[in-house]
């Protein structure tokens, strides 16, 4: 048996890691968000797979919630002092990454097939799956005007006010034949729509035409976790851009958000009283995830609720 | 008065930081081969002007000939790791340097400018110039075959018997503003043929119409450093080369590579006997620069010889 998760960034990584640590080794596959990728110093950038790389690699800094341990900054220190504003940090290891994929990509390798290259070479038994090999911008549009993602995220550090997100390209975008055959395989058992920022990170997969439609003809369940925990995200900016689009940061709002997708959402304890108020089936447990042990509980119970629901 | 110096790699740097030093201080101006040049990775990498920018901005390392000093290797043992042979070294810092010409050259800056830049950062008053923008390949046929530069030079060691070289792109490259604004200046005093490799380093420059156009029509004394003493070279496969191509490795054999286009030669002491036989003048001295002493001390030597052909 085998399940799909579709995730973004930091939350979604360390549920993928729960879900590649409770399911046998071949058993995931991890289709990640590639709307925050873009070029620096015209490297290829693709931060939501390589956190999905080095936290399913085990080589992810476990504070800081980007890059690796144990890196060291020498070529960033040198691009410095030859004059190059910094704003986005390049580790030396971590740069080793964007050079390489770069050179293969524009030696004509599709994305896919190189990050599947690397994940091998790290290790890692799990698939990880851009969610198309077309290029998706995320675009943000604030009251600064409209800036790409890695300008309003990093450089920008989320401060100004969302007004709208959209996804450059990806209406003609589409998806690979690695994700359709992953949703499409006899043997899928689920789909678990990790805690990443549904705005940012989860909605650009849903913007790809082939990919949701996909998702709306699946077999088995889909079953999302929320990104809440009481009315805050554990990390980034969701309940911000929430308020600023005039949601409600609530459980109910991710479900609402999801509405017409998702079969079930499993939401933190803190919020167990929105349960009765949702459409759809809801199902507390402590989601925030802490420790290791943290991320496996919270993925068996993900995957135990979904089994239920697929009976 | 200024000086141009015509150099190659690590001879040629050697000779080019005497000459720094032993001038006042914005008086030289070093125009660099750019056969060596070549993509690794979709980097696009530039030998000999980066021993030129690390030996002028005091930043080489001093025993291996080339690189930089305290140098890290983090990001070459990942892309070995992730399964890249890395038959060319890259540091850390010296990738930065890839990584910034590569993302200015794709901006559409000329190296030209790309290198200035360098240079400043890197606090070095000297003007260093590449010979051309244009893209000149240095290719060494040989008896495994035409072999481009760095697939020679590095990753077969120099092993491979040379029968001939050519220097793709240079019939139809053309030198820069910034090189004949050098040659043609009114306060030039000298023009320094560094001991680099002939064939390998010097022989490119000398390959553009424009530039060799230029040499030939000079008003200065253009004075030659033999890279041979005895019957070798200090450094690299000069000596070795000629072998192949069937010329005796001699001072007299340098004096007829350059015969036509130098006015003078310069060769060490242990050649002495060579000068009485050669067409031109031919003055020795100790040539060796193990030191940063006899580097500014031949530097010296060299323009002395120049001043007094140029009376």
């Amino acid at each position: 048996m085998t399940v799909v998760a579709l995730s973004g960034g930091v939350g979604g990584a360390k549920l993928s890691l729960g879900l590649y640590r409770a399911l046998p080794a071949d058993a995931l596959q991890v289709v990640v968000n590639t709307g925050d990728d873009f070029d620096l110093l015209h490297l290829r950038i693709c931060p939501d797979l390589d956190t999905a790389l080095y936290t399913l690699g085990d080589r992810e800094h476990r504070e800081q919630g980007w890059g690796r341990r144990d890196e060291s900054w020498d070529l960033m220190g040198t691009l410095e002092s030859l004059g190059e504003p910094m704003w986005f940090k390049l580790g030396d290891a971590d740069t080793a990454l964007h050079v390489l994929r770069t050179h293969r990509l524009r030696s004509g390798i599709r994305l896919t097939e190189v990050i599947d290259d690397v994940r091998r070479q790290f290790g890692i038994r799990a698939r990880i799956l851009p969610m198309t090999d077309c290029t998706v911008a995320t675009r943000v549009e604030t009251d600064d005007g409209e800036l790409a993602f890695q300008e309003y995220f990093v450089r920008r550090r989320c401060e100004p006010r969302v007004r709208a997100i959209r996804f450059e390209g990806a209406a003609t975008a589409h998806t690979t034949a690695e994700v359709l055959a992953a949703l499409d395989a006899p043997e899928l058992e689920a789909i678990v729509l990790c805690p990443s920022n549904p705005y940012l990170s989860i909605d650009p997969l849903l913007a790809v035409p082939d990919l949701r439609a996909a998702l709306e003809k699946r077999r088995v369940p889909l079953i999302a976790v929320s990104p809440l925990i009481g009315n805050t995200a554990v990390k980034g900016p969701t309940a911000k851009i929430m308020a600023e689009l005039g949601v409600a940061s609530s459980a109910t709002a991710i479900a609402a958000h999801y509405a017409g997708l998702i079969d079930a959402l499993v939401i933190d304890t803190i919020d167990a009283q929105h349960a009765a108020h949702l459409p759809i089936p809801a199902f507390a447990t402590q989601t925030l995830m802490r420790t290791l042990d943290d991320r496996v509980r919270l993925a068996e119970f993900v995957l135990a609720r979904a089994r239920e629901l697929g009976r």
